[in-house]
């Protein structure tokens, strides 16, 4: 209801270059690894709908495994993941991939080159239109040498890094799903709590934001691994995933039912 | 951290004049009456944070009780309620107030009014500073000969109003405090329950927005009572709304402990 209200009232958000969250991934990095959970839904315009793949994965196992999850624009992303698989060339002549980055730290400041220069092409063009350059992006992984990094990257190709008091990080739709990583997730939360804490932060939204859908990517990389330990596509049929919506939407509810009235005389 | 990191990638969002969610105010509109509440908390910027009401409450017993949220640009609103208080010369040359509305629904085109009325005096001034003109408004109550109603008026002046497929209206900061009333809000809900309700809905958001805090106003008008039976502000030392706050962080914690951990192998 207060989507349709809010694109009642605000007809310019409608445009499908407009910045409304439709997306969502979230990254969590533990001391026990890596879990990423991402949406596929895409829209231009509620019209307008389509599954894209947002959450992808590049192993080589024992040299590195790299997950990229991505929001915004989809011109946008995909050209970005474009650049960072066919690679870049480098001021200094070099060029680089994602393949050739020496460390998880390299390979953020390079998705951050790759965003900038989507942005110096796409930008200008954007605005002319009606819309914005919007991305962003979570890069987690590990690379042989280097401890598990989770990044997440913003459309000015700057970064933040998730730390121990801050274990996730989220892209997209993130209002709906936050609540329960707040008060569940810690850092030495185990691989597969988290994987199903991350499973309840994305029904959170998909419950909330039609612009988030099914099917849902998710990936986990047990620490020092160098390998995913789960890559899966949970779809409609999905018996997992359906008892967590039916499971999650009865706790909320009863809960509520513990608590007594208030004493203020309605 | 996610507001944190907005901030840094979106320096233009801290102007004050800018649209970010720092309200939250929900009326439900059910069977037996009405509920509304609202948070005080207002800023321009995180660094110059004070509390000013956004709920209201009018009453001359037994003929009209009407109750009025507000979101936005404090400016705004403040001129808004203030034009409504203190009235407005219509193009017919009568003069109009909220007590003069003959119905709620002449009252809400009323407030509307006002709406476009500051708009015309504010809104240039207010883009030429990089900011835009922003409210929102609910009005809810009773006026006697006529059944309670419950509007949302929107910054152009136009509004929607509670249906009993839709019981609720929310302004400002709405998706965290939403969860809660899709799942357990409905239009025979006895008025108790649907104040504890609002309440947990508020605690929701206060507890992720900063920009929404306590004290809390309540305000319960039963169904043709033409009276307010509660009018209440909720502080940092209202032991029922602490109590609240603790058995929803529990209950949260705890709902996702019954839930099985994913069979996907991680």
């Amino acid at each position: 209801m207060s989507g349709w209200s809010a694109f009642q009232s605000m007809p310019m958000l409608a445009h499908p270059n407009a910045v409304l969250p439709m997306t969502y991934c979230v990254g969590l990095m533990l001391e026990s690894g890596l879990v990423m959970v991402g949406d596929t839904r895409t829209n231009a315009g509620v019209d307008n709908i389509a599954t894209f793949r947002k959450l992808q994965i590049t192993e080589v196992p024992g040299e590195r495994v790299i997950a990229i999850a991505t929001a915004g624009n989809l011109a946008v992303t995909q050209s970005v993941v474009s650049h960072i698989t066919e690679g870049m060339t480098m001021a200094d002549g070099t060029r680089h991939t994602l393949h050739t980055a020496p460390s998880m730290f390299e390979l953020a400041q390079f998705v951050g080159r790759a965003v900038r220069h989507v942005a110096d092409r796409d930008s200008e063009a954007l605005h002319q239109d009606g819309g914005r350059f919007d991305c962003s992006l979570l890069v987690g992984g590990q690379i042989a040498g280097g401890p598990p990094r989770l990044f997440m990257i913003y459309r000015a190709g700057n970064f933040v890094e998730a730390t121990q008091d801050t274990p996730y990080l989220q892209i997209g739709e993130h209002k709906y799903g936050k609540p329960i990583l707040d008060r569940a997730v810690t850092y030495d939360t185990p691989l597969n709590e988290a994987l199903k804490l991350a499973l309840i932060s994305m029904d959170s939204t998909i419950r909330s934001n039609l612009a988030v859908g099914l099917p849902v990517d998710a990936v986990v990389v047990p620490r020092d691994a160098l390998a995913a330990s789960v890559n899966v596509r949970i779809g409609q049929d999905d018996a997992y995933f359906e008892s967590v919506r039916h499971a999650w939407s009865d706790a909320l509810r009863e809960a509520h039912q513990h608590i007594p009235n208030p004493p203020y005389g309605a």
